[in-house]
């Protein structure tokens, strides 16, 4: 991403409480403190790395408003009081110039179903596909090659990127976004199976995606068997993560890559499932429950609890038990050894008295 | 879902062995006891939640021939031999409803390419895209934006959801759903190593997929270095599930979500594998063998064994294995104790004495 | 894969030292040893199936040099310095006559923004989508269905598979192969959080994509927060692997299905991941480091060295680890004995005297 920034409007964007130094260059790159030659801006988020900041060649330098460096030459350093907040601030301006949003309109190639609500600030880009009865909210925008199944609602401003699929039925809140390839609402896996094989069990129910949800690439919501899929509001899930059939998300969860969920199991709100969790079907996890990275999630987590490994116990046992099976070998060296110094204590003296 | 059943069509539709009470309302809705409120039509499956029965004020219900609770006011009471068949039966009729098969006939956004067998019974969904030589069955689906390789094969009674990719060459049976961005085909997994980096080994084998497979919405198949890569009649694959070159997946197998099959690996048939499981590659699970989530196999497994963790274990030991590490802390301080106890008896006595 | 070979044109192919025997069949099919019949080509990688071979049907036959035996009735045998070699290069073959590159040219129903760069050698097939500014280099295809962002620049020869998504500004190298339903440039997973939710972190860098790199049906590799996810040149990535924002995989990497790598990890060159890894964030992997199947790696590996295991420990400890857990039952029974025998022998004889 090439970006073009003037000293001056970096200075308006952050707002610094202080600015020291001056530089004529136009801000073309963000990079990291090691990385950042003349041209870049760079940012420093605590006291931690002070030398790497006087070893630093930016041009343009977020810092603490404590920071006790000083500018070099053709450097200017902006003070603020979290330097972490005014980047994000930045980078929220940077998105806007370099991928703004697309003109409403319905590109020509969109198919568009009978009775639907469109309204005109809806953007629906080349290649998508609308059922029957779709309805749109204010100032959504469908980028390139989106599919909507017949009945489907969005809410107003959401985003779906480019190949996602919402099948029939599915209801999504306001400013929901959806990253490339998404699917919300396949069938959910649900079978009864005998010996001659598995007939399906037909998955009727729908799924609701809450405000503010945003769901990462190639992820997948099952619909549920009947009634639906919940995922609540101002959740964030990352790419590549399975949710089954029935499950009921709660509010404001995080979900990392590759994370699995089966069916008909609930998330209360503020969850944290690191990256490759797996849970289990027909269980809940308390309010503000986490699990770390791996975990295998078979039973119920009560309410604040942090679970770890597979099969997940609480953190500290499982950090124990880690710690322990090293010692493993040692453990069973020394039952050798008192073993053997047992049977010459005990049994040679009889045998030999 | 909104649904619109009357109370006698629900009757009609899931015969049951006797019925008691009756309700002036029409079923809009499916929804587990405790959640079930008038207007709803919900289901007891067995004896255990008799007392949820006797609060629930769902319009019908449906429960066991033995219930010996009778319907309130204004309700509908359904006796059946099996709920959960019953609803089945009713939850058909309602997919019949709400998910009509698609008219026959072909999107014109479609691109059909030349020599391709297309019966008029087929229905070709927006912006689909059909290699050459392609030949469908009988009643095929393919429902937007499905995009199929040249000489792909597709049987009678297939359905394909929007985004699925078969590549060139790959052939399905009979009654194959394959669900939104759906991978069958892509190349496997393999080059030739050497210091230099990696040569390709080309992949000119295909994929054959058995009658009555299903597929979840975003997994991937990958078509062989030569031959073929198989996926036996009646297996049923959830989402996010990767299969590798050379993999033959026996016949009516259930492989959970975000499962991995290494290349060249057998699964025989009625193979059960959990949530989140890896199979190494070039070894063979016998008929019936399962797996629990997140079980890492690299070795062969038996017909009929069950194993779980990883590296995956016979499933007893892993259980038992799973509890005495929880005992691990208390065995290091038992047997501190008992050296300490030694060391006391054996060694300061003799310096003593 | 049905092919049609003559016996001399997989003599010209394959080169072999030596051939034995001959043959009217033309070869229709490749085929492992246990399976081949009259009209396959098989062959036997090493001396360890020898008596496989001798029942072989398959009309032609590719064996190592020193191979002692002889072709049957009808058989032709091609001794080989190196069958896989051998086989290798007349798949090649096969794979340029059964998947012949497209013609070059853009399919009308693709949709090409303004100011884009386009050479006449380029493929760009049905229902493309290609933003403003988009940059392809000479001899590259776009399957069906692909999308490219704004900004994007492909270099030469590259061949992305149907709907591949690129998003806007990332740029790929020579020779890169995206196969179908791969996500490169979705937005970074980060978010500030705080009691009332979380807030998103824009995610405005780019994805750079070294020459010659394959990435596997439905992988993503998301976007950088600010500057570039990189994936060095000649690395492999197999299917539904996750790389996240402002990961830099170095040169001649593997990695395997399903591995998931978590934001700003560091793996240098020709480290080598097997499939479900998960790599924890801010971490780094040395090079030609290795982890085993499902590890799941939260600190630093140096280079050269193996892990395995979640957590991850070096391979001969993990190893040793997995065999003593299977003697812990027995462990437990071995320390209630000696704590029962020193009971005896220590407290009985107190009380007693």
């Amino acid at each position: 991403m090439e970006i073009s920034f003037s000293p001056e409007r970096i200075i308006e964007t952050t707002a610094p409480v202080n600015t020291r130094g001056s530089t004529d260059r136009t801000v073309r790159r963000i990079a990291p403190l090691e990385e950042a030659l003349a041209g870049d801006l760079s940012f420093l988020r605590d006291g931690k790395r002070i030398d790497d900041l006087a070893n630093c060649s930016a041009s343009v330098l977020l810092v603490p408003a404590d920071c006790p460096v000083e500018p070099g030459l053709n450097q200017l350093f902006l003070y603020c009081e979290d330097p972490s907040v005014a980047l994000t601030r930045l980078c929220s301006v940077i998105e806007r110039d370099v991928r703004p949003r697309p003109e409403p309109g319905i590109h020509p190639s969109a198919v568009i179903g009978r009775g639907c609500r469109v309204p005109d600030s809806v953007a629906v880009g080349p290649h998508c596909v609308i059922g029957d009865r779709v309805s749109l909210g204010e100032n959504t925008v469908l980028e390139a090659r989106v599919c909507l199944g017949p009945g489907v609602v969005l809410g107003d401003d959401c985003r779906l990127l480019p190949g996602v699929v919402v099948m029939d039925g599915c209801r999504l809140g306001d400013r929901v976004t959806l990253h490339p390839g998404v699917v919300v609402g396949a069938d959910g896996f649900g079978y009864e199976s005998g010996p001659e094989g598995h007939a399906k069990i037909p998955q009727v129910g729908g799924v609701v995606v809450g405000d503010d949800v945003e769901i990462g690439a190639g992820s997948t919501v099952d619909r549920a068997r009947f009634s639906d899929t919940v995922i609540g509001e101002g959740t964030k899930i990352d790419n590549l993560v399975q949710i089954g059939h029935n499950v009921r998300v709660g509010r404001h969860c995080i979900l990392c890559a590759q994370v699995g969920i089966a069916g008909s199991t609930e998330l209360e709100d503020f969850v944290v499932l690191g990256g490759q969790v797996g849970v289990a079907g027909h269980i809940r996890l308390g309010r503000g429950a986490q699990a770390g990275a791996q975990s295998g999630i078979s039973r119920n987590i009560q309410a604040g609890n942090t679970v770890f490994g597979s099969p997940a116990l609480p953190l500290l046992l499982r950090q124990k038990i880690f710690v322990l099976q090293q010692r493993l070998p040692d453990l069973f060296r020394r039952v050798d050894k008192i073993e053997a110094d047992l049977e010459k204590a005990f049994e040679n003296p009889p045998r030999d008295g």
